[in-house]
């Protein structure tokens, strides 16, 4: 961590920060410019006490130099991060899709989603059960009732279930009813939802806050690693910026950092990302070749009825065709592409 | 409600939006231009069904023409709200300060604080209990002890308490404590959490996200309302930008939006909408005369020693010079300014 | 064209923009609702009169239904547009890349650069002579000096010349020098400029601002049309966001939505996108899965020793890998996923 | 400047950053963290070589500790600069209003607001003659006759011309008609537009880009100063962001952060920092009460019809009531506020 004083920072300035490095047990290095002076702290975890320094009026900028995060981190755990769930895996080298609907709207539905996806070869069935909506006068999903649908379907069809949960109050049903448990793009700085999960055995779908920096999402993993989970999924879904034609303007950069800076497996949601069902194909390509684990769709048998997301679903003809181009172009990508790199 | 029609669509698109719009009981109004037909959905509550038109696949665009929000609009209930909380009042044309520091640190901090503000004048004392921090690493607050200084030390000085709640499951412990419950900018789309405040009796500030648009902030406003509370007072603090000397941009173009939208008054976070001690009291004047109904600040015995958002914190006496610019500059907006226009 | 009045306009407003409509030979629409009145405006360029509109009081908001820009849209031209530059094409289905230096250095340099890059088959080099600068006390370019080495060594190896042009008084050096002229991001509405190019008989390399919409870049595309010039090639390089690990975020889905709004090619400037070696390989093979026309890219002899722009350039070793990754990837794209398609 | 090293960097690596710094004249200072090496590097114009150590492969980051302005710096210049126009002043601590219709359209209507703002008092009367519009089929100005309007009217009424140039071709022009030339926010960064500007003797006022930061706004000054011209007067007018209900987010912290950074005057474009008529009012109180040097406003005779922007522009009495209050108010600051400070 690097400490820079105010230009005119005095000398009494000075032995203010050094002595409270001191105090923690830090080593310091001072550096006097003609014009300002910058102190080096060295110690283990520095970054705990970067506040007490932040503090300190003669203060200007604190420089972060290590990566705030730790447990996540590719240079704490360098080999990759493989999440296993019965049989089916996510991070192992496959690119595996995450399909369903957006909500859970009725037994039938499902049963009619689960018989085709399985069909094709999903392994992982979502659907919303409890929904976060930005306004109370939409759907807000069927709740626990929509939980044991996907549970029943799923099971008959030996898919993995994944849902979302927005409140800590819910885990011991989404223990029973769930195989992964999803944080909500609105959830990922829900701290004590994080703390919640931590304590939780099943996986953890986390979700990119639309609002959040690749920093401030590892560390949200970091709080479930923390907190005692450490099987973890990050799923890239798209960031808020000035552009109008897409909802969302998907990252796609995440995908190589996160590879570089974490072991963790990441996946992007190709529905939220841009909110076009006209995009989902062309960019699951793009997320393929990025070196993506994975992909999640909205998948709706009849999008134009779907009571939420339709516009941004796909009906079956289009997710077929979009599964077995990602699909095969992920076998090019590992044949011909990246074994020759 | 505006639905426009894909380029190429045909009259039987026409008329699947018709008949959509007749099965919900709207009135129906059609145009169609040389290139784009548009059919404008008129009837009660119309945006409730917005999604069943935006998931056709005939429909590029919809355009809505009212706000999404109702029960908070200024349309709906013109005259202004003033939220009372014992004597004291928020949005009655008084400019308050919610002040205090970032954290409870112990029972002495708060006793000097409050002690120092009470006697200036500040009637409403923040203080954070549970605090939401990136970081698993940071100081996360003394928790329920916290809440219990700060009822102490509020009541032995006429004030009254202002703080965060992360969580629906700690409600009762906040009805017993605090008067006004704050919803932290992480929270503000917290839904459920909305829904559980929505029973509550205490009065709700609800900081805006720092992601959020104003739409989207009056629309978590308006969950608050559907459940039930309708004493919501909103804080502006601050947006995320591209902009790199402040940790967050202050629009505070949303003070007198809000007031020409909405009947709920609105404050501002002076401390976290810039993150820099020495830019509040030059935009507290801005503040003030932007018609703001108050401000909060983070206030410390000795911010160099406090153990979060000491750079954002001022001194007592910092404080001082603040309010009373503010006060005066307040006072004089109301004699010469505001009752002249 | 929608105007939508504001919430209590009178009879007296619908007769205003009526008649303002019915001036200038539009059709009108009217539809009553309780709360607001929207009157449909329908005629041949009816955004040219959008203003006109907007600026009445009792307008509370304009709704555009068409694109506003027509000749560079592919409804106006569904052919897709192929430049041709002497033999080099970009846009006939090929994946092309535009490497070189960030800036032209020296003419050893650039020899190097041709004879290493026309080896490996590219065909368009890129370099800088006149250099935007954020300080003026940068580096800022050889200038003519800098276009004269570039046209000498790319004739030397049969290569086409790419480089910004910042100011319309250099055309008549940049028509003598170079084959295709680049307009950099912060360039992109410079209108003097654009119009000025218009006139020339080169084609345009059209960058996308950093802050710009597609809608906006589009609408730079049309200027250059509408002054004279149809031979564009558009070419995203990042947009800026609140991220920071990269210094710009690319926006993959730029790729497929220029391509279903206008018929120009598009191309991917890798380095600035996020502005960091690392992640050049692997977006490279995004961008060409992303349907892109193709590629630039910095390549340096000696990254370490560039003059500007370093950190983001590859070295010759680098270059060959990304180069043979994507045009393997791009023959495989072509026979087994498009045509399958 | 700090030079932070990757992970696994080599003492070859150490050295080779020490030899550049020594080739350069610098002094350094190690530190050597156990994850980490960090190297100080100082000396003068450190900053001017930042690119060269940013290309190394071994560098991670380079933190820049020193603002990379200077001319424009408050400490290199601590005296508040003064802007003089024959006897109109900005920067002396009065506020003035710059104001007129966003083009000019005739004779008439000029003489008509010269006539109305010079009888209110206002000294600086704008009005665009040559405009950039985003669409090329939107209104683009009347050129050189507009400028002659501008000068004749303004002569006729003891007023002082401000009209945006967008090319260094046209400076003979404007130092003929025009006594303060205008940079407009997409020419910021139009650097040859700077330097052009750098050799006239008019002051420029300087808008800030809608897609710039702070720092890139002051070194677009320096730019200015660095060729020779130190008469500038800074524009704040709104940033980018993802707000929808406004069209550019007012950052009214650039007004005291740029006072507390630089020796340059700043005002506010109460127009175009929201694109709503409705919300110059208020905001101009607030502009005032920041300690802005002034502000500028588009001012038409009859907005509903005004060529361009007449949903952002004031008519008479709307100004004249802006014009009184901000005035009012300022008095009120100096005496009983600012004086009190």
């Amino acid at each position: 961590m690097i400490v820079v004083l105010k230009p005119r920072a005095t000398n009494e300035d000075t032995s203010k920060v050094v002595n409270l490095a001191r105090k923690f047990g830090f080593d310091v290095n001072i550096s006097k410019g003609a014009e300002k002076t910058i102190i080096g702290i060295i110690g283990d975890n520095v970054y705990e006490r970067r506040e007490a320094f932040e503090a300190l009026n003669c203060v200007e900028e604190i420089v972060t130099v290590l990566k705030p995060f730790k447990l996540v981190s590719k240079e704490f755990h360098p080999k990759d991060t493989i999440i296993s769930v019965g049989g089916a895996k996510i991070g192992n080298g496959n690119f595996e899709f995450v399909a369903g609907p957006c909500s859970v709207e009725s037994m039938k539905q499902m049963e009619v989603e689960a018989e085709f996806l399985s069909g094709l070869g999903v392994k992982f069935l979502r659907g919303g059960a409890f929904k976060p909506r930005t306004s109370p006068y939409s759907f807000q999903g069927l709740g626990v009732r929509g939980l044991k649908i996907l549970r029943k379907v799923a099971d008959e069809h030996n898919m993995k279930v994944v849902s979302e949960m927005m409140s800590g109050q819910d885990l011991e049903l989404f223990e029973e009813y769930v195989d992964i448990i999803q944080v909500g793009a609105r959830s990922m700085q829900n701290f004590r939802l994080l703390k919640k999960l931590g304590e939780s055995t099943k996986p953890i779908l986390l979700k990119r806050g639309f609002m959040s920096t690749i920093e401030e999402w590892l560390l949200a993993a970091e709080y479930l690693f923390h907190h005692g989970n450490d099987k973890v999924i990050l799923c890239e879904r798209g960031i808020r910026t000035f552009e109008k034609y897409t909802r969302n303007t998907l990252d796609i950069s995440a995908v190589p950092l996160v590879k570089s800076l974490s072991h963790l497996p990441i996946i992007v949601d190709l529905s939220h990302s841009t909110g076009r069902r006209d995009l989902i194909n062309p960019l699951s390509k793009a997320v393929v070749a990025s070196g993506a684990d994975g992909a999640m769709v909205e998948v709706h048998p009849d999008p134009e009825k779907a009571l939420s997301d339709g516009q941004q679903s796909l009906n079956f003809d289009e997710f077929e065709a979009t599964y077995r181009t990602s699909m095969n172009l992920h076998r090019m990508m590992e044949e011909f592409i990246w074994n020759q790199e």
